[in-house]
Order: structure tokens, then sequence, then C-alpha cells
């Protein structure tokens, strides 16, 4: 192949220019006469960015119109940087200033945003393999907000007291808020939440009559679906939405909702389910929340956590830590096991969800897209964008494996009145 | 409570002196007129020895015929020290000294073997939680032998090169030594070995024409079971017998038995299995057998390692650690992520089956009772007592939750092409 050329100078041909020479590539790409001159500089960086990133099938556009790939293959996406300051941002600080930028419209993605994000991770994940450190000292930069009781508080109340309203415009009828389970593929929302909440009471072999209690109950629907339940969540609209239901249903004796924070829960339960919560408890208090499991669980107690995780322990993007879930940490399965060790729980029962967590995402952003008119009226434009990114970005972490899905059953130790195999839970 | 009394000396009653009172119990029995005298001091501490094992419902009985108990239910088995010495002995030693004795005949149960060590197990597992850390204490004098390439060969040599001959006494028809799947608890032993393979090869949605590689593959079952394999293991006795039935069933061309270590497998495969294995690599040895997997698996490639495990990390009973398996370690659920979070695999699934290994070893040692004359002649009555011993506590520590039995399935991460559900693995 010959190098390319910029229309209006021929480069030198030379032995040390190669079409596989990104830096060669730059200097002809920097000739491009467009008035909103790029320098040469940047023309490199840029190709490094995509370097860094572990040559991604991605265009940057430079905000003159100029073109940068790396990839041989056919890009999936454009990435626009709509002027010089953005695109300096996003290169001193990648992972909390593209979503910033992508917020505010200074920088937009031409293409399938999640298939766009999917790729970045998946070349990021080889890049990591290979050792690659910069990814590693930039997460380190930031330090996630801390999980004590009064900054759990504030941390849960900047993600989940946004307004119901606005939830109700995405999520399922019953509002539930994490990765459903897709028993066939292609379920509708609706069932797919339903079959999650049924997989999980089926998990945790729930018999009539016994005292199940819920860690960060959400709106209520697991509570609300038939078990007999004390559902705590520090989420003040959230409980109150929750109880609203429960009074319309007229469940009102069955199911209590307290608005209190895990480490006071007291009581004696048969089952214990937490779905979705963990990543807001912080890894440093596992061994807390491990505690209140042994202190509340009967003789014969079980229990279920469904956590997002990942494969290796490793700090979350930033721009998700700072705009969207402060305080937030999906642990590695090996972090997880803090929960359950120090106070000998027995494991029953992992399962990795993480494609059913990508496919619950797909249909939220779907509804979300729907609705984005409306959500625009009730915030602002930025605020779909922010949106936006965090769904589509979560949907291609879990399709990428960025991000895992675990679902983990327990019990105490030595107990042997457990399901005699799994046939059970797919209906046999 | 008032003080010990000689044997000669009627104690005075008084109201401090109650039949739960173990210590007023214990200066009756010593009164006790039979000739092999029993000292008041021994009586003592043969309820305080039921005392640090949790109080089981146990009779200890003495060499002049005293019997000593401490749990208000009636007691599963007598155990019956023939002389002062084995007395002391276990006394000050119990992990070694409990399974020399027995082996030594110094030592009868008599009752259920297997239910006299399940109560042990409980009650030992209450004071663990409670806080007794004599146990701890006692299992930290012994260390475990190292598992160096030269170690775990005389490791490996130990048990399982005892002889061909003396394991097909008691195993199934096609000598399989991991615990069996038994899809319905009624199960023979062969289907439920056979079951147990062919749960492993849908785990790991083994398709025609993948190659897979074994690590540990004992007398070679899953290579012969019809996936094209090639089986490692440093077993000599094992290797040969596997290749000879491989010659025998034509099979030769599809499968290759390799006597060498773990860590000197090269190629490239789909899929790796190792089935009872992990045990004998010990946790130091855990991130070469990580690197082992990182090197040998295909971009697409999975994994699924069988291993006995435990809830917490605890030292494994010095006397199976030195009379039958030395250098095994059964590794928390914690410890063997050390196999795959530092070259970031993914874990798809857990599966805990340690009540399907109860099941499999009260076959083997059904099976091993029926046989145990003609193990006798070619061994020795000591030889049985050993076997029968190791068998009935293995057996124990499975049903008593002592030990656990983990299956774990991981791949390469951010792989897609995995099962949808878990469903196909029941018919579905």
């Amino acid at each position: 192949m010959s190098p390319p050329h910029s229309p209006f100078v021929q480069a030198p041909r030379s032995e040390s220019y190669s079409a596989e020479d990104p830096l060669a590539r730059s200097v002809d790409a920097c000739m491009h006469p467009d008035g909103r001159r790029v320098w040469n500089l940047e023309c490199r960086l840029a190709h490094r960015l995509l370097r860094w990133l572990g040559d991604p099938p991605l265009c940057l556009v430079l905000w003159n119109g100029e073109e940068i790939t790396e990839s041989a293959t056919t890009p999936v996406a454009r990435v626009v940087f709509r002027d010089r300051v953005t695109f300096w941002k996003v290169l001193f600080n990648p992972h909390l200033c593209f979503g910033d930028a992508y917020s505010d419209g200074r920088l937009e993605v031409e293409g399938d945003l999640v298939s766009m994000l999917e790729s970045v991770n998946r070349s990021l994940a080889d890049v990591s393999i290979s050792g690659n450190r910069i990814q590693a000292y930039l997460r380190a930069m930031y330090r996630a907000r801390p999980n004590t009781l009064t900054g759990a508080r504030q941390n849960i109340h900047h993600h989940y007291d946004i307004g119901n309203d606005f939830y109700r415009l995405w999520l399922d009828d019953a509002m539930v808020y994490s990765g459903a389970y897709f028993s066939t593929p292609d379920l509708m929302l609706e069932d797919a939440q339903r079959a999650k909440l049924d997989y999980v009471c089926r998990k945790l072999w729930l018999r009539p009559g016994e005292s199940v209690v819920e860690v960060g109950g959400g709106w209520g629907a697991l509570a609300l679906y038939g078990v007999t339940v004390k559902s705590f969540n520090i989420s003040k609209p959230q409980t109150e939405y929750a109880r609203r239901q429960a009074k319309a249903e007229g469940l009102g004796s069955r199911v209590e909702f307290i608005e209190d924070d895990y480490r006071n829960i007291t009581g004696r339960f048969d089952a214990l389910v937490s779905l979705g919560m963990l990543e807001h408890v912080g890894s440093r208090h596992y061994r807390e929340f491990g505690r209140m499991m042994h202190r509340c669980l009967s003789p014969m107690g079980r229990g279920l956590i469904q956590s997002i995780g990942q494969d290796q322990p490793a700090k979350i993007n930033p721009w998700i830590e700072h705009r969207i879930f402060p305080g937030t940490y999906p642990p590695s399965l090996r972090e997880m096991m803090e929960l359950f060790e120090p106070c000998g729980f027995s494991i029953l029962d992992v399962e990795n969800l993480r494609l059913h967590y990508a496919k619950t995402i797909r249909h939220w952003l779907q509804r979300f897209e729907a609705s984005a008119a409306s959500v625009a009226r009730m915030y602002d434009e930025r605020f779909v964008r922010m949106w936006r990114l965090y769904l589509s970005g979560s949907c291609a972490a879990f399709s990428s494996g960025a991000l895992q899905l675990f679902q983990v059953t327990f019990a105490r130790p030595g107990m042997n009145e457990i399901p005699w195999s799994r046939a059970s839970l797919y209906g046999y």
C-alpha cells in the first residue's frame, strides 16, 4: 500500500514512510488546508490516543474535518471533536472528559454508540492484558466517594432520587432496576423481569410462611411479587413509592418497607435477597455486610446476592463514579467472597448473567430513546445525552465482558436441606 | 462447683452436684471398681476432650470400661480407648493420633463410623464459629509437604500408585476417582460417574473437532469417554493403565496420555478440564496453574475445574495430609480465584456438589467393605482400617459441610459464544 497523501502536497516517498507507520500518515493528514487548522502535534496525538486505546476500529474526526484511523478494519463509528479544547481535555483525561464532552455535545459519536463503546472496551482489554499501565494510572487518580452511613445516603440520593417519573419512562411496569433473566432471548422486558424474580425465589427454594429480608429493595418489585418481606432501602422516594404500591395492592400486612441502612437491619429471617445493591456498599464494607447477614439469618438461612462485578479488581470509570453512581464499585468474585468467608457461609451457586444484563439495558435504551423528548422537557438536553451515554456504556460493558453480573447463592454452613440439583430451576 | 475427688473418697452429695454437671459425673464415674484403674485426672480430661470437640453426642469408653459423655442426647457411637497410652496420645494430638490409633486398632469406634465423624464435624464447626482457637493452633503445627516438580511426583506416588488392582475393587468400572453427579439421588455409581462426565462436557459445550487438555487424568475415564484429549498425569501406573485401555478400545489416535507435570503442558486447546486434581497443586502454585491455562487455551477457550474446597481457608487434617494425601490442600472459593483473576479469566458458573460427593463415597465405602477381606490379603488389616477411616472421614466431611466440592466453569474474558442459559444442561 502507498502512504496516504495530502490532497495538495505530494509527500516525498522514502523508505522510512510506510502505510503501517501512523506518524507518517499523521504528517500527511496535517497538511489539510482547512481553516480551523490542526497542528501536526495534534494529529500525532490523535493517532497516539487510538493506540493507547488498543487500536479500536474508530475514526477520530478533528475540528477541521481531519479523519484519523489506526485500525485496518472499517470503523464502527466516527468520534467527532467539535473543538481543540475538547480534544486536549479528552487527551489528558479521557476517563472523565470523554463523558463530559459527550454530555455537553462538544463531542459527537456518529454511528451506533453501543458498538463504538464495545469496540473500545474490547481493544482496551487487549491492551490491559498486554500490560499497558496507563489506564490503571489514570483511574487510580480518582477516589470513590465513601459509603459511610451518611455518605451512602448522599450517594444513593444522587442517583435514585432523580425522580420516580423519570425511571417510569423506561423501566418495566414493575420498575425493576437490575438485570433481568431472559429464560429465552426473545422475552419481553416485563416477562424477563418477572422471570428474574421467579428465578431468584426458586434459587432460594422459598417455602410458604418463610420470612425474607431484602437489602436495597428499589421500588419494591420483589416484595410486591408475592414474598413476605421486610425490605430495606435508604432512598426516600423509592420507599414511599413502594409503600403506596403495597397499599394500593392491599399487601400492607405482608410487606414492610423500611427506610434504613443495611447496617441497621435487625431481626431473624429465613432468607436474604439483595439485587443490584452490593455495588453501592463498597468493598471496604463487605465485612460489615457479612456480619449483618450472619446476625440476621436463621440457622437454616440462605441468601442470594446479585451484583455487577468484574473479572479482575479495577477502579470503575471515573465518569460513571462522579456523574452517575457516586461511591459505586463492582467487585471481582474474589472480593465478593469477603462477604461470605469470614462468617463461614457456604457458597452453593454462582451464575454469571452478564449477557442478560446487556439485553436488559438494550431494552431500557430503546424505551429511553423513545422517551428522549419527554426526558429533555423534564430536565434538559445535556441530561438526555448523559443518560444515553451511561446506558450505552453499561450495555457495551456487559456485552464486551468489561462488566459481569454475578448471582451468588449461599447458605449457612453444613445445611443439607438444599435442592439436590439445579434441574428444578428449569422446570424439572 | 466443688472440686473433683479421688476415686477412693465418696464425695459428699450437695446441691452443687447435678446430672448435667460433667465434673459431678466424672467424679462418680471414676469410682468404677475395674481393675485397670483410671486416674481421676484422666476422667476429667476425657470430659474436657469432649468439650473441646464441642460436646458431640459421643460416649468415650476408657480402658477400664468407664463411659464418659457430655451431650444430653443419645450417643451416636462409642469411642473405645484400649489403653492409657492411646488416650494420652489422642489427648495431646487428636488430629494425628486419632487416625493412627484407629488404624492400629488401639482405638475402636462402636457404631456407624461415618455418623460418629459427622457428629464431631458438626460440633467442631459450632466450636470454631464461637472462636475456639485450639483446633487452629494444633493444625498449624503441621506443614504440608511441598508440591514442587519433585515433591508433587512423590506426593502423587504415595496415594495413587498403591496399586490399580486395589482401586479396581471399589471404584466404578471406569475407575473415576472423583465426585460423581447423581442427576437423581437413586442412580447407580456407574451411571452417576457417566452422568458426571456428560455434565462436565455439557458445561464446556464441547463441539465436534474441538481439542481438550485434561490436567490430572486419573485412569483415563474422561478421555476414554469420547472426547479428543491430551491427558496429563504424573502417576505412572495410572498413565500406563489408561494407555492400555485406549489401545484395547482402539482409541489410540484420538487420545494421548502423557506422563508429565501440569507445569510442562504445551500446545493450544479449546477446552481444559481438571477433575479432582487441583487439591494436589497447593495454593502456592495456583498462579503457575493459571499461567499454564492462559498459555494453553485458545482465544475461544474455556475450562472446568472440579476441586474439593472449604468454606474458609483452613489447614487440612494432619492425619489425612501425612498418612493419606501428602501435599493436599482443599482451597476456599476465594483462594481458587487466584487461578483465574490474575490472568483475567471470566467465571461463568460455580456449583457446589458436596452432597453428591458424600453419596459417591457412600457407594465407595459399601464396595470397599464388601472387598475388605481381599484388601486385607493384598496389604494387611491396618491398611483396611486406615482406608476405612479415610473414606468414612471424607464422606462425613462432605455430608456435614466441613468440605465442599466446587465445579467452576470459566472462559476467556469477553467471550460471547457461551450458552444463553443453563437450561440446556438439564435437557431443555
